[in-house]
């Protein structure tokens, strides 16, 4: 499905183009974890989204410039600056996340337990024993959409609506709670991009 | 090269058998991490290593028991319990790790440093900024060689000895050090798988 495919982590870089609005803004917020910078919020609509950045991605050049060992605001006000309506970005697609394909049991059970985005608890043989889903993981994808922020229920009701298989994009919680950090929950439910 | 190939991380799960030797041994050690079960030593010329087994696998079955939930204890236990000198697994590929592969600049660096096989520093404008290597990171493996437990220069020399394109396998530090917690500096080194 086009949900699986978008799931799929590309190894190497990537070069884009984001574009800004009408206002100069680009709809993103950067994060700096062990020397890189990573995307931590993509505006719902915004140009990042367009140009296809996400939650999770390291930018590792802005317009030609390397951005490894900058701070979070050295990042941002290099991405505010960069001259032109245009800047360029060269990414590498989301580092600290892998994917787990889960297959549907006759009860329509994945076989784990979540709280608020992080994985609790994984059931005796269940397909997510099975396949190796680990706790102190967070979900930030179901497939390929991302999930950070939203609320269980919902969550669960797009696992429940997929076919009989799920994949799942988790990241490592460590990571996960210093990339949201410093984001409010009004930033990650609404305006974070949730589109499929 | 072989070794770039062999260095790539495979998705999903994959089944293996190994043969127990003379003394029943098979010349693994497990970890319980995050609800799951590693690899965490694999010694040299082990049916382990014949089988293919490697450093930060994780076994999710053994002979068709799901061990997710686990005790490191009782992993070790239901594989040395395990019936008939042959024993089948479900392993995942090194989940926590991931490759990054750096180009040497024209005074043959990489970019970074790093100190009993953990990454201290990216260099400004080094092939590591510009591929997103990260600190707080330590080396698994060079161009698909195991290389945990070596010495600083041994590592060093096989990057150096190696092509133009060196393949890094690296892991979470926090990840990392869970892992060889228990393990003696004897094991690693002198013990440990570091064919190519």
């Amino acid at each position: 499905s086009p949900g699986h495919a978008k799931a799929e982590i590309k190894q190497g870089v990537r070069e884009l183009s984001i574009c800004r609005d009408a206002n100069g803004k680009m709809g993103l917020k950067v994060k700096s974890v062990n020397k890189g910078i990573f995307v931590s919020c993509v505006w719902a609509n915004s140009p990042a989204a367009l140009a296809g950045l996400r939650f999770g991605d390291q930018i590792v050049q802005i317009d030609g410039q390397n951005v490894a060992g900058f701070s979070s605001d050295k990042a941002l006000s290099t991405l505010q600056k960069a001259p032109g309506p245009q800047i360029k970005l060269i990414v590498r697609d989301r580092p600290f996340e892998r994917t787990i394909i889960l297959s549907k049991d006759s009860t329509n059970h994945l076989g784990f337990t979540f709280k608020k985005g992080k994985i609790t608890n994984i059931v005796v043989d269940s397909s997510a024993a099975r396949n190796g889903l680990l706790i102190e993981h967070n979900f930030v994808e179901v497939n390929g959409q991302n999930v950070v922020g939203m609320k269980d229920d919902d969550v669960l009701k797009i696992m429940r609506d997929g076919g009989d298989k799920v994949v799942l994009t988790i990241m490592p919680t460590m990571f996960f709670e210093v990339m949201v950090k410093n984001l409010t929950d009004y930033q990650l439910s609404k305006h974070m991009d949730h589109s499929i």
